[in-house]
């Protein structure tokens, strides 16, 4: 089987290496950087920042309380590039190993459809190399949205992409957009001592979330003085000496803020244009790829996974998509539980997400029960002084099942792991509640949490 | 149902609120303070002690690498001290509200059996009170072993009680007994700049844990200075004007050390002398007492939980125990599942474990199958600093069931609820793998350890 993977983030060498592993003869194309977004401009580099920004905030604000004489303290911001280049690279080389364990053929260059077993690849130097394939796995991934608001062609005016490698700290940021990425940066940039504003249209930020862990951030944003302005929308954004002018539409009507830089961070848009799909009979829809279950398009020869196909733009999402694809190509069934993607914050309170949030729940019609502890009746988050989080679980009220889990506070990313079996195993409060949890943890609050939901829970006062 | 509860630790006052919440009247009786060892002597205050002491060695060993100017930084003995006793009362008020909210009787006092319903209880001003109940349940917990080694009678060879309060830090500690506590102690006072021996007389630190993890440990230790002797017995310990100085032998033959202090952590054993038990014809074996998987002991209506009845002396054992006890006495069935308990040491990288140990498997003469993943593969890991360590499952060969699940790296003791949650479950490799996991996360190498045990980790250099 000559499969041809287009595209070298977390989707395509994912699907790159599944694929030489299950023995198929495997050809990826990459245009620019392997890695993607996720290992060049995403999560990686943003994770970079957001390590040593916390612990900054975090030793400024806690040093004396806990022992620690710490008399100075500074961000090296050209030291923390450098590191953030450096592990990105150490990354990026990571997977052209990788992909030479497996024997997977990598060409640097920029593919494009000519037939349903073709692609032609046009390499920097100016040549093509048309590459026949099996099956094709479109792994494009996605580019920052720009929305048609005036003044966004201004110069000072940045996308995720520029705000990981500014040259210094701004003095202020104007985010507009207030998902995910915005409260991140939002989170990395006022850590440094940048005034920070953030500007969202929807209700709340982070819409995807259960709006009581993303409350538990918004303390946080007030503590560190981050202007929050939900249900806003920007009207313009103008040059003027002092900086930019923001001019939105509040609630309450009309505002301005300035800022020396803002960062739009409204979404991401799948990629697809320029690649000869639509010719060959692939259906693209609002600009995403329209695959079935298995990543499969409206032609049998190729698939499509990742932010090129819309949906959810996580990394992890577009690895399992791939998977999905490369095992149906290859006759294996794959079933992936995509009702287990958490969605992750890595901001301090991290937060971290996965299933139905409360609202999700109701709006389904289901019958609910929830339940919540919070992290200042755990030890373990006093002991590392990040007790304004909880834990929060959605179930169903006839079965007990968990629906959703739903953390703010200290190593929440890594302790959702537990939240996401639990829906994948379809697991009930009565499995969790017999299950021991180590003392002293923050995950020991999972325990609570669904003891909660019973009115049951230990250290409840 | 009256029920007396004696010992106001994690066993007994947990077991205490659950039978208040099932509506009974309950009255603890407590010897000093609540919240007993965990609380006062051990997991809480050593974890306080780890967080300051860890954040520490981070911040001297990386700050250069991550970017942050920190040109001074020293560990203020006295306030860290001071922050250890305010947590710790913070924490004993916490379950003292608990106690009032839950309408537990709390009486300060020691408590005797003078019959089958009857305990007698002695206070500080010398009066005594004599209370009958339905059931009792003794959590009486345990104190630090002693041996029979010359010169454990010095004033500088301490126990872990001491070991939490220290004046100031020792120049140079003699650490005799490596498993969980001595291991945390060497963690403490090696990061604070003292010159730390351990002397362990098993192969290997940690016996307990997975010898793959265990290493992860090891190699850090060597890394930070810590000398460790295994296979090596204490014959003596003598007091010389230079300190202390600490004959053992070892395979090599005899050993000499020298320390300002020795700290005896060879494990601990049962308090259940003086309670008036064995007259009541309460079973007692090698200091423990004996119960039934209900607690019950020999005498119907005595119960017994924690590390009064030996086992594994944990702080969440002692609290499921209690809940099973005290479930068993209101006549509901309480199912926690003792494979999922986990144990965890709070040293850098923490190692965390739950279920069976690759030898424990193969001793049971099982069909075993393991797989490891290292963290220098994993994103997060390199970001966080951190790379040391592993994740190790060790399943069943024939139907791919999860039988342990061992963690050395950061986060371990949070992200090992997964585990704990898949051994309760019974769950498989496959409903693993098929569970997505969030990116960039440590927990992520839980799904690459489990792909690996069939040898199809994706990032598997």
């Amino acid at each position: 089987m000559k499969i041809v993977v287009l595209g070298g983030g977390p989707g395509g060498y994912v699907a790159a290496i599944r694929a030489a592993q299950l023995g198929a003869e495997v050809t990826l194309v990459e245009k620019k950087a392997l890695g993607g977004t996720c290992l060049n401009v995403g999560c990686i580099p943003t994770k970079v920042l957001l390590h040593t920004s916390e612990l900054y905030t975090a030793l400024k604000r806690e040093s004396a309380e806990i022992g620690l004489d710490v008399p100075q303290i500074a961000v090296d911001w050209k030291k923390l590039q450098k590191r953030k280049d450096k592990i990105v690279r150490i990354n990026t080389g990571g997977i052209d190993a990788l992909l030479k364990k497996n024997k997977v053929a990598k060409i640097i260059g920029t593919g494009r459809f000519t037939g349903v077993h073709e692609l032609e690849v046009s390499k920097e130097d100016g040549s093509t190399q048309t590459i026949g394939f099996d099956r094709a796995i479109v792994a494009t991934g996605s580019v920052p949205s720009r929305v048609p608001i005036p003044g966004t062609e201004l110069s000072a005016v940045i996308t995720s992409d520029e705000a990981l490698s500014l040259p210094e700290v701004p003095g202020s940021l104007c985010i507009i957009g207030g998902g995910v990425i915005g409260c991140e940066f939002a989170s990395i940039y006022s850590s440094l001592g940048c005034k920070v504003t953030i500007i969202e249209m929807l209700p709340e930020l982070i819409a995807v979330m259960d709006r009581d862990i993303v409350r538990c951030l918004r303390k946080e944003f007030a503590a560190a003085g981050v202007d929050v302005h939900t249900e806003t929308r920007v009207e313009r954004i103008e040059q003027t000496p002092k900086g930019l002018s923001i001019t939105a539409v509040a609630p309450s009507g009309p505002i301005t803020a300035t800022a020396e830089k803002v960062l739009l961070s409204i979404g991401r848009r799948p990629m697809t244009s320029g690649l000869g799909l639509e010719i060959l009979g692939v259906s693209i829809k609002k600009g995403a790829i329209e695959v079935d279950r298995n990543m499969q398009t409206a032609v049998p020869s190729i698939y499509a996974i990742g932010d090129c196909i819309g949906g959810i733009m996580l990394a992890h999402v577009a690895s399992a998509e791939g998977i999905v694809a490369v095992e149906h190509i290859m006759g294996k069934p794959s079933p992936v539980d995509f009702r287990t993607v958490p969605s992750c914050v890595y901001t301090r309170p991290e937060l971290a997400s996965v299933g139905l949030t409360e609202d999700d729940a109701r709006e389904q019609g289901l019958e609910v029960k929830t339940g919540s502890f919070p992290l200042q009746a755990n030890a373990k988050s006093m002991i590392m002084g990040e007790t304004g989080g909880l834990v929060k679980y959605v179930t169903d009220a006839r079965t007990g099942e968990i629906l959703g889990v739903h953390i703010a506070g200290p190593r929440a990313t890594d302790i959702i792991a537990q939240g996401a079996l639990a829906i994948r195993l379809e697991a009930t409060l009565d499995e969790i509640e017999t299950t021991v949890h180590a003392h002293p943890t923050v995950s020991e609050a999972l325990l609570e949490a669904a003891l909660a939901v019973n009115h049951r829970a230990i250290h409840s006062h």
